[in-house]
């Protein structure tokens, strides 16, 4: 049970869904830039980023974000779940482009620390052909999912442990977006 | 120099203000969530909400982040700079009410990760009168400031080492907002 009383069944709006609509002015800024970093128009799919923001959750534990995150991205990656699994267990070996890899470093950077962001680290990124603007978006995402995992566990919402759920969630979100 | 060209000044626009500017979509609602939690009605005044923004950016050893909060608090505390100092420097006994310092206690936890908000932090600020509202945006507060300092120092930006300049940003947020 969530710390505060959310007013609602947190078995039907489980995770960041139950703090999104108990105070809907906060919410709707944070949907809004969940919108603008996952599924707006970019150089990097909407699978690629949703990895990027899967793969920060796990860094950082959140059952429920990455739970979400992970099956956003393996409905919208044609390698599925199987990438995802692959790139949180070793990014190093994981079979991701040469460009996608560096930027996923870029973020386990900025989920440790933003000052972890090596010149070194932005020039490898650029060296495989990321852009100014991949970049900047790789670094908000990360430092985006360092916000909402701890909004998510800071508050003890509920993280519900069948798969399924999250897979529904994925359909939700490729059909209707980030919206309240 | 920040790690991508922001295409401006960063002497002019230092910190998050070039990366804002750089990438408005974006840049919209970060504004507007800073907006609605520092400046929106509230039982909190917006001088304790900087001082929490101000504190977590402190721990997160963000001096763009932790000199604009800080200036932001003096300016609307009627306590001033020496307060903002104390609680930075020794939570436990600077000389805030014991419902803000119960608060500030989970703003730190939040900041270390967001599952260390124990049942006993909750109830202790409830103890001192804080209500779910409160404790609410504490946490939204702490953890949307482990992603503005993330971003901040992520991205390399400049953080201006005179005071008169965070002094400066302190009138201009006071009169005119969180506004892009």
């Amino acid at each position: 049970m969530a710390h505060i009383d959310l007013g609602l069944d947190e078995t039907l709006f489980p995770g960041i869904n139950g703090p999104l609509r108990y105070r809907p002015e906060t919410g709707k800024p944070l949907l809004e830039l969940a919108e603008v970093l996952l599924r707006g128009p970019h150089p990097l799919t909407a699978g690629e980023r949703e990895l990027i923001a899967a793969y920060v959750s796990g860094l950082n534990e959140c059952t429920f974000c990455c739970s979400s995150h992970s099956a956003f991205a393996a409905a919208q990656l044609p390698e599925g779940m199987p990438l995802v699994d692959q790139v949180r267990a070793d990014l190093d070996t994981a079979p991701v482009s040469p460009k996608l890899r560096a930027l996923l470093r870029i973020a386990g950077a900025v989920r440790d620390d933003g000052r972890k962001v090596t010149a070194d680290l932005v020039d490898a990124a650029r060296a495989e052909g990321a852009t100014d603007l991949e970049v900047h978006d790789t670094v908000l995402i990360a430092a985006a999912f360092c916000m909402y995992n701890r909004y998510v566990d800071g508050l003890a919402t509920l993280a519900p442990g069948d798969p399924a759920r999250y897979e529904q969630a994925a359909q939700r979100i490729m059909t209707e977006g980030y919206h309240s």
